[in-house]
């Protein structure tokens, strides 16, 4: 059992792994692992920051401690870490859901906040928000239809 | 805002609608959602009742109510509403992340657990468990290779 | 062998199931099951209504009746049940090509005729056509290279 | 209007063209395309031969007369042109389903009728069926799970 | 070993045959490899020609001489053969990479340069470049958000 | 224009980046650039430890410099740069291959040799192959057809 810190941590999205999901050994597909990583972690950010234009920046050192293989059930755990002026760092664990074992630790990934121009701009925050009260007000997408 | 009720429910996997979930309308496609709600079921189901082997049995009425476009943030609630003697039923419902709008709910999602032979096995649970501690000790997939 | 019902149903879109299809079990995934279904629904409204901004609106109960495996052929059946002011309803059928067997079974799809607006709108058609006669002229897609 | 002989020729599988479709241009991607009719033809093959076990062997030159763009309605005709002794060639026409325009023609897809051992072997027929009465009786898949 | 010309072709774009690329007999799937090759063809045109606008206009008979399975690593070859007015003509060859056997070869593949309009126009160019010094000026995407 | 060091490194495999490639704000998904550059490492390192069993060990610390836009050319570059017992140590690079601006830089990318038991085994190199001498003579998949 690994020693791996998920104190605070809540994790969310889950994956179960499917044929598609594999490398040519058949395993899990290390890069299928670092997408879902990097999508669960933009969602993240922009909860966090009430802005949908957010963009990685930058992904620490990943350790890849034990792998998957189809039928197994992975979950992702992400905390907020630090809040810059423009930019939220955060945690990240994937583990096996059942037997809890970690996959892969990454110790920071580095979201960028983005303005209308695409340039990084402050976002205003310094804490955790737990109510999803900072609600984006602004959208990437436009003219789409809506149901009424 | 609608009155979905999601008493007890948690909301684990989220999705940020990105172009291949469009349909050429640029809407969420309705069956990129139906895929995903499926697949956040089969894994509900799998650690509900310790066993690797469910398939999808039953689906009730869906009602799509709104829709979504690229960008917005999506999450899967799931709750177990009865335990057969082979069979789970769960309700799901399917929000925006950011506004809480229902996109769709669905009141019944019969899984069924199989044995080896595939065939449809009791699967002596009557309670949701909230631990994990149904561990399931079969595989369906076998032979893999594994990082020590 | 099923007693399905499929008077008058047209068996159009098909489909050979494939290792990506696949769920951890190595089964149909029932996900990309009513994934298919939604697009061949959606294919046959839009003809049938002579527009293109249809979404789906409802889906009755379904019940998986069999399941299909990696090499099976799959074809999927529609026909038109009711036309409302708005909407287009459908009966749907998934069968083995080989066998004829029923994968399962969808009474009711519901599909709504939307105007520029995004918003419901009458189609004014209470009846099938089986000659493509009714040519959408508006395109939801816009600006795209055309060869001469 | 192109002058595509489709005579005695069968339109089955039908598509929506959606943004996972495109290439860069906003065009319907060549390579989709392609893969589309492959499919098409590998099930066209299969069912005419009675054997699960077939492989694209040949394709005669493409001409790609128009394009498609998101939205769109594609569909797919084949027709059997010639019966090897261990082959069967196809004729392939690919138009849009409400102008009729055809997109590309291919005049001879031959695919090969392979045996348990992975060599050509005869097939047995010199004709089309219409019936699907060529059952196959030997699966690629073997061990799957079904539901009763 | 088959006797493939290969003289002044270069090699780039290399695939790992994963599950997701298989048909349901386990091989490579004939619609995978023509999609690579596809793309591959584009992005050779495009640097060719100095200009993003580039479509598939005509491919030449395909011999599909050997196939490849799961795991094996597949290479693609293009080299320019004729500099049209408006067009560009391409040799493509895949192989394995390891065994270096031909998996199939294409004679002839043709792209055209659009214009802005969409039609096609004379591109100026009438030999290879190894220099990529032909640098496009005009993108077809537009308004994306760029890091500093 | 960054200063990236590429002495010394091949760049392979390339991408032209089309609509599925895009998070929903229309830039390249972080993830999906992490899914490219996991496979192509893979590729890299069963050429050079001539040994198809290798998995992803280590990724060091991934600053993304700079973003690209649907249209845009990508190419990946890699070069061995440590001969471990048991591992492999490469460097990556991806850059746009028209302005060969840097997008990110990977200083080490650990894969490890497994043997047949799926644990780590001495490959016996400590060098550079460019012959592509070093041939696997086991291969992961079994049983599959080949054509003659």
């Amino acid at each position: 059992m690994s020693a791996t810190d998920t104190d605070g941590m809540n994790f969310h999205t889950r994956k179960w792994v499917r044929p598609e999901d594999l490398n040519a050994n058949g395993t899990l597909f290390g890069g299928s692992l670092l997408k879902w990583i990097d999508e669960e972690a933009a969602i993240y950010a922009i909860i966090q920051l009430g802005n949908y234009r957010v963009v990685t920046k930058f992904i620490s050192e990943i350790n890849f401690e034990a792998s998957a293989v189809q039928g197994d059930l992975v979950e992702m755990g992400l905390i907020a870490t630090h809040f810059g002026r423009t930019s939220l760092t955060m945690r990240a664990v994937v583990r096996n859901m059942i037997t809890r074992r970690t996959i892969l630790t990454i110790e920071k990934i580095v979201f960028v906040n983005l303005g209308d121009d695409g340039n990084p701009t402050p976002h205003g925050y310094d804490s955790i928000t737990y109510k999803r009260d900072r609600m984006p007000t602004q959208h990437s997408a436009t003219g789409a239809i809506r149901l009424p």
